[in-house]
């Protein structure tokens, strides 16, 4: 607790942080708080999410890449609740051993992600983290008031839709601590390439939010698993679930991960790290989420459907109920 | 990244931390956000800070006063913009060894605490910490809109004012480092743990917020000591102040140490962890600012007056200025 000859946290937010900080409310992190009045006949939609250095991503990860990956994991909750983005809160616990220019390319990746999102920096604390890097982000985005997307509100017969591809993070987990299978799969550098990027750097699907409040029953984003994740709406909305597991969506990349380790089907659907969309839609409205979807320009995929009976069932091809452990990523 | 025999994080937020979320936009942390429409007529006041074990607290310290002291810091800057409380975000990061009685006692402060400020969670995040126990939390007050009291806005002739006491809580830090020191200072058992009392668990002075939200010009908590955040609040405004050492609040405890190790009057200065409030306010104001208070019940003290030149100078009763660097608590 004594004081070094690093940079003063006041010199910190003059220098990295004051520029993200673009909304009026901000006051421009001279203030001790931000002042914030949503819109006019919107809610606020609330997120609080963090990644660790060794847990969540490598400690020797670029930090523009893990700015960037904290502020995007925040930002898939929004889309999947049907919100725009509005601002965001950062705590960052710094090693002792950090580097200035390593937090210029963590402001930089910040800057790069929050101007593509539409957010601006409201507030936020710098602090000595007992050891690594640490990023605790609460993002705030807007729904016209009681649009909110639920989790718990999926009904029997609701078809179940993911967007995008899953597992590829996953995957590229898996080649980020065992490089020598991306030969074994067969993948050639484009491929692993993908599956290695697909981890460092999720993509929220902003662009699905209108179809989202617009047609889904229920919806929330994929961090750690669809087997977890489905479960969790299943049981917040006292439903089950039967997939089809053919219908998972896979990159071509995956795909041929799988064709040469077929056991990896356990890593797609329990691996984590999608931050793809799940959501259940009713019958009638399918067609029209559908639609919507490629308009906004996001693939989705129908991967089955909600059941009233609350077993959570994935199937495969042949009729067969699949043993796959729906556990997912567990975070301590 | 492996599973263990742990109770998992959905295990963890019901049985620890859903009772805390007594808002229904906080939807029992069911749903991956909360949704949330202030008051009409009111703007929400945002606020970020963090503790982190051997940086803000002590890794031995009972975990119920470490989470009390989490939200208490938070809601000390509340206290200090005239907000009142509505809701928070919590990021813990918990050590690889956490016991079950330990996260219990935390919930237990949290829940005492919450109740005591009008709080509710409204949701948040478990995630395994690099290192020691981490705590995040971002606090949400409200306020009619337009009356957030600013940093920024002390003017020339205000008079200055701080809340309670200065320094016991630097003391007490002392204290827990130096324990010998007590017997030093002539201090009693009593005198000793009101000072130990003072750094575990700072007051916020929520009572005192209508009165600064009425009469103050200018105002902020104080978290790395006087010297620093008077400093910053002058630079904040592009004004000086001038501080009569004479004059500030000291404890009994404090008094005794200070009689016995006048040097001591750095720490007072720039020790930090007061969480008292400083306050700049109009002439002509000072005296309802002082009545209102004392309906509040905080004791105020009027410790000097801002000025135009840009100095920050601590004078002492002779006239003379006091040597006392104004750095202040430094994070990292």
């Amino acid at each position: 607790m004594s004081t070094t000859g690093r940079p003063s946290e006041d010199d910190l937010v003059a220098r990295f942080f004051r520029p993200l900080a673009t909304a009026a409310g901000a006051l421009g992190l001279v203030d001790d708080c931000a002042a914030l009045v949503p819109p006019p006949g919107r809610e606020l939609i609330l997120k609080t999410d963090a990644i660790a250095a060794g847990v969540h991503f490598f400690a020797d990860d670029p930090w523009d890449l893990v700015a960037r990956k904290a502020l995007r994991v925040n930002v898939s909750d929004l889309a999947a609740k049907g919100a725009e983005p509005l601002g965001w809160m950062l705590t960052l616990a710094l090693p002792a051993d950090w580097r200035e220019d390593d937090l210029a390319r963590l402001a930089q990746g910040f800057a790069e992600d929050q101007a593509a999102f539409g957010l601006s920096l409201l507030g936020g604390d710098t602090i000595r983290s007992p050891d690594g890097l640490v990023l605790s982000i609460t993002v705030m985005g807007t729904a016209p008031v009681g649009t909110m997307v639920r989790r718990a509100a999926a009904r029997p017969g609701d078809r179940l839709f993911v967007s995008g591809t899953l597992g590829d993070a996953a995957l590229g987990l898996l080649l980020r601590t065992d490089p020598a299978r991306a030969a074994a799969w067969g993948l050639d550098a484009a491929g692993r390439d993908h599956l290695l990027r697909r981890y460092l750097l999720p993509e929220p699907r902003l662009p699905l939010a209108p179809a989202l409040r617009a047609h889904a029953r229920a919806a929330m984003d994929l961090s750690d698993g669809l087997g977890l994740d489905l479960t969790r709406m299943c049981r917040a909305s006292g439903v089950g679930a039967h997939v089809d597991l053919a219908a998972l969506p896979l990159s071509a990349s995956a795909r041929t991960a799988l064709a040469a380790e077929p056991g990896l089907i356990d890593r797609v659907v329990s691996g984590g790290d999608d931050y793809e969309i799940l959501a259940a839609v009713a019958p009638e409205r399918a067609a029209d989420f559908e639609a919507a979807a490629r308009t906004a320009g996001v693939p989705v995929a129908a991967i089955g459907r909600i059941e009233a009976d609350t077993a959570v069932r994935l199937v495969e091809s042949g009729g067969a109920e699949a043993s796959i452990p729906l556990g997912g990523f567990r975070h301590f």
